[in-house]
């Protein structure tokens, strides 16, 4: 997982977004954000997510498929609870070569089972084709959330403060990348709870990550580097940069913040929650230094 | 696009299918047919698929973007389509290598965004991400359709009627693969006025699909193979094993097959529509002779 330096993937995934924008009927939220969201049943909005893992990108053929079927799944379960919304059900589509066996790809639907299992969506449906380069392994999920606890990137205001949950960087020699929980609970807590302004998961890491959110709200941000809670062996360029913590980046009304702390020490009193800056008036960032999060397309 | 025998496929799903059966909330129909169905709004059925296009399988470095596009949503469309439903929102992954250029990747968009046009759906996400391999476009739909007017595989019985719309075969050389446009119309008015008990679309070929609706029904079928619509320069082993037709294939009570095809001459003159056989109790096929479905995983 090497990184790159930026502008690639945002600047697609801003073209993308003016090629396909158009009037669209009950989207609440398209491209752009960790999910995208639309007129569901009664008061709650459908979330649509989908998010792949790639060999030899964010799995090696000598991990565990298990923790590669748990991986693709978890990675799209922390895009719904970013959002603030619950996973309901999950389509998997797994292109593979021939040298990935019947019992590769049992281990991988395990792994999916057992986050479907802990995390409440169902696998309902999917796709197997061939391959001759790399396994690609693609989830599409839905979500449901309620219009009151959507929480998309685009919601805050200058003089927010920002949170992140747990420690960044060094996600791939720890092997968190492939063995993390989604923040799903403490996601639906913070949601059913505070008023939320903005929040995302921090999957490209926080210097990819923190600027969008920014970006979002029309906000610039400054952030404490010294504050970032780092990973056992993680440098800060590491805590900034690595990407694939999958941990939760917030922010919330400086009038909501302390009553947040609190009551998070008592609730999740062995994870850490950090205040690691605040949203600022002016559009540019802060605290970043040189650090670049992870681009697939720079 | 190559043949093989048969059984890899079908059995892995069913592998698959065993692997992650459970007490599933809201869930009508899952892994197996086109569609997974769950319960939706009011009283409509929330319908997902996961489709994709694979390079050197589905597609070749020499077609063009917006084919490829548009061939990679109208593969889940004609699945929607299937199903009796109408198609509403989309979610694309590609995964591309360095030598896909972002002009490329435009082709692919502008494709899927005709196809959205067309089809009445909205492309509200996605994801890219880098492959050093062949790329792959998966796209993850959702469709609506009322409960009135699903359609499964499952529900055909002995003594239907089934036909099959337009022709069959020759789909790679002839450019169809790349350019067919699905049944949707045809589809919504097969539902909306005449109760199908089983259809699917044909995208293995009818010698793959027809068993496959047939042991969904726990039923057998006897084509007659000298029926078969050929598409222009496609012999009967082709129009039978070729793949990727994305024609229609249905069964209907034969109390209702005489009004269905003197309705079908009206409604859609330019249409050819086939009756090619029927269900029969016993569980074996006859009128497929030697020929053999395509199949990635035989």
């Amino acid at each position: 997982m090497k990184k790159k330096t930026p502008g690639g993937e945002d600047a697609l995934v801003a073209r993308l977004q003016r090629a396909l924008r158009r009037g669209s009927r009950g989207v609440v939220a398209g491209i752009g954000d960790d999910c995208a969201a639309v007129e569901g049943p009664g008061r709650n909005l459908l979330l649509l997510k989908t998010d792949c893992v790639v060999e030899g990108r964010h799995f090696t053929p000598r991990d565990p498929a298990a923790a590669v079927g748990w991986k693709a799944a978890c990675r799209a379960v922390s895009d719904v609870a970013a959002c603030g919304g619950v996973p309901r059900h999950a389509l998997v589509t797994c292109v593979v070569c021939a040298a990935q066996t019947k019992r590769w790809l049992d281990g991988v639907y395990r792994g999916l089972d057992k986050a479907g299992r802990e995390f409440g969506f169902d696998v309902v449906g999917g796709e197997l084709a061939r391959t001759d380069g790399p396994a690609v392994i693609s989830v599409a999920m839905t979500g449901a959330v309620s219009r009151r606890e959507f929480i998309r990137r685009s919601g805050g205001r200058a003089g927010d403060v920002l949170y992140v949950t747990g420690t960044l960087g060094n996600s791939l020699r720890s092997g968190w990348h492939l063995h993390f929980r989604p923040r799903l609970e403490e996601a639906r807590w913070l949601a059913g709870n505070f008023r939320l302004r903005a929040m995302m998961d921090l999957s490209d890491g926080l210097a990819g990550d923190l600027p969008r959110l920014a970006r979002a709200s029309r906000t610039g941000f400054v952030i404490d580097p010294l504050r970032l809670p780092r990973r056992r062996g993680a440098t800060l360029e590491q805590a900034l940069s690595d990407g694939e913590d999958f941990e939760l980046l917030f922010a919330v009304s400086p009038r909501e913040a302390d009553r947040l702390e609190s009551a998070w020490k008592k609730r999740w009193p062995k994870l850490r929650l950090t205040r690691i800056g605040q949203l600022t008036r002016t559009g540019s960032g802060k605290g970043l230094g040189q650090a670049r999060g992870f681009d697939h397309f720079a």
